[in-house]
């Protein structure tokens, strides 16, 4: 039921004709409240798309009605023209919306976030992104969530959706791309919906931190994209009011399960990778240290060829500004602890990589905190499908 | 004549057997004097190979009389075993340079410098290290630079040698692998060899100022190796003594004309690119934009599919701190002007990927510093190089 799941939202999505390929390419989730809370998240890349500068914009009353999503081009790098599209864009749902029917509403184009997907430096193609935007207002439905899920798809093999149940209330969301995976700088879009009685300040706290231990640890090529939003919105409609745990919680394993999603279908590799930094100095060193070891193409070719080269991966570390001594570093793959000590240990033939999913663990005798980073390998189908299609 | 061509040195590579190949794999290089000062630069990675703690501290002193580098073998991350391999082999030169012949010397250990390229984590087998150092000492001679050449070869497809001459001196330099290059980690060793007349602080700013101009700008895929190594020594032979300005500019154009050999020969690329940033706030700022562009995976993947992708260079420059503002950045590819003020501007029809050479030229339109990195695509080999090979 992906972001209908919870009560109070109505989404669609429909084939507005910007894709050349006729799939679905424009979607559109509405917020029927009561309540209309929302907060969101952005790409930090200082080059940013038109719909990022907008949403990020109407997003600082902490109210959003609606937010409509195009695949088929990113409006990014399009100058003020790219931003005038997108406020008409918004300012276009903001009419349909308001227009005569059973769910009339009161908004304007300041209610309305816009998210953009597809390739970088092209207008839209306005005359189509209205006619969807026509079109998908009349199709919203109840249990639309599917259809929008499909709409925003670009390279995605499938649609991902994600329902997290609290007592009473619920998280649903919906997500497309790679993130930081970024395979083709495919933009990581989400949209989560509640329908718990939340404050934007407490929406946003919630998502903060959820992205902070999710979708900002996947970094399967350290590309950032121009475009990546993840937006929250809250309806209200359960009547039910979570303390913040709860909602921090619920939300987080939402981005979770869609994070674990996006890192399984991100394009061009066969491995998916836990980067585990154990007994480092600070969270940050952890973190630092699993990225350095998440970016290295080496440490990332030598996974796609199923060989356990811990040398690489003590290189990588080396890089980095974290606390520890070379001389007191262990690094396992798959349980097996092949380098103790910044030396070599257990037989490197102990180390089956042959199946999908591989856990690196690095320990770093230099405290007591911890962090997980998720990428995937470097394969020939990364460099193929990066090099063979512009986007 | 390489490391040879400055007089007051000779050279030898041999085969000592380290290698599974049968190929030369030692190279021994020695400075006859009047002077033995020297100089030198090594790897920033906080995981150092035994030689690269062995080499820095000796050098502490200003002073070397030889050089013995291996390939087979990166005796890295091999603990204080590996360490006593490193002091073992510089006593073995040592003691071989201190026999009975036309030209003894009077040396120790802490006159040697010890370079090693190859597997990390495993140890040298050192019967044929040292079988092979008695065997290079009695190979040296006044024109073996290029046979040292040959010996630290790994994955190079060519030896890499350079000679620049002075007004009555000259600098000869010879370089292995690819540095940050990195395939396969590759390590960069680098010796150089001047009979000019200069004091070891002297060596030591030109080579300081020749790396950061030259090696330092490589960065084929942002990987570092523990033990990239580069040495200057000098014999002061000639009778010359170049001002510092002389020296720098010689020592200079020596680095520049092997990094650009390294350039050409890394692994798994089929173009070579170099990222000119122009109209930064300040030197640094140019150098990390054109870092981030060099390390970005997808441009490196739209080059390789001669894909003029601008909108990825642009979400790669907005990636750093660097002073510029999104919507005044200009980048030319091949002298195509594909962006201005961060929009589309000429047709990307026009730029032509068909060549091995590749210019992007990225205004910031922030100052008057310049830099240029140069890096490689990224390639189906690379992956292959790097995947199919434990190294």
């Amino acid at each position: 039921m992906s972001v209908t799941a919870p009560q109070g939202f109505r989404a669609a999505g429909v084939t507005a004709g910007i894709k050349a390929s006729g799939k679905p390419d424009l979607a559109l989730v509405v917020n029927d409240g009561p309540d209309a809370t929302a907060a969101g998240v952005f790409t930090a890349n200082r080059v940013q798309a038109a719909p990022v500068l907008w949403s990020r914009q109407v997003l600082k009353g902490g109210v959003l009605k609606a937010v409509v999503l195009n695949s088929g081009g990113a409006n990014a790098c399009t100058g003020p023209a790219g931003f005038q599209d997108t406020h008409a864009t918004a300012e276009a749902v903001a009419a349909a919306l308001r227009g005569p029917g059973a769910k009339r509403m009161l908004l304007g184009a300041v209610d309305v976030a816009v998210c953009s997907t597809g390739l970088i430096g092209e207008r839209l193609p306005m005359d189509k992104v209205l006619g969807g935007v026509t079109t998908a207002a009349k199709a919203l439905a109840k249990d639309g969530g599917g259809t929008a899920a499909e709409a925003i798809m670009t390279t995605d093999t499938v649609a991902k959706n994600t329902v997290i149940s609290g007592d009473g209330w619920c998280v649903g969301g919906m997500a497309k791309g790679a993130g930081m995976l970024a395979p083709a700088l495919a933009t990581m879009l989400v949209v989560l919906t509640t329908d718990a009685i939340a404050g934007s300040s407490a929406l946003d706290e919630a998502l903060r931190e959820a992205c902070r231990l999710t979708f900002d640890r996947l970094d399967s090529d350290g590309a950032m994209s121009t475009n990546d939003t993840v937006l929250l919105l809250a309806s209200g409609a359960s009547g039910v009011e979570p303390s913040q745990e709860e909602l921090t919680a619920a939300v987080t394993a939402a981005c979770h399960d869609l994070a674990q999603q996006l890192l399984a279908d991100a394009e061009g590799h066969t491995k998916k990778v836990a980067i585990e930094v154990v007994r480092a100095a600070t969270e940050s060193d952890a973190v630092s240290v699993g990225r350095a070891v998440a970016r290295n193409n080496l440490v990332k070719c030598a996974l796609f060829g199923n060989d356990p080269n811990w040398g690489r991966i003590l290189a990588a570390v080396g890089t980095t500004a974290a606390a520890f001594e070379p001389d007191r570093l262990d690094v396992a793959i798959n349980g097996v602890w092949i380098c103790r000590n910044g030396s070599a240990a257990e037989d490197r033939s102990k180390v089956d990589l042959s199946e999908s999913q591989v856990q690196i663990t690095i320990d770093l005798n230099a405290g007591a905190a911890q962090a997980t980073i998720w990428t995937n390998d470097l394969s020939h189908d990364y460099v193929h499908e990066n090099s063979a299609y512009s986007s």
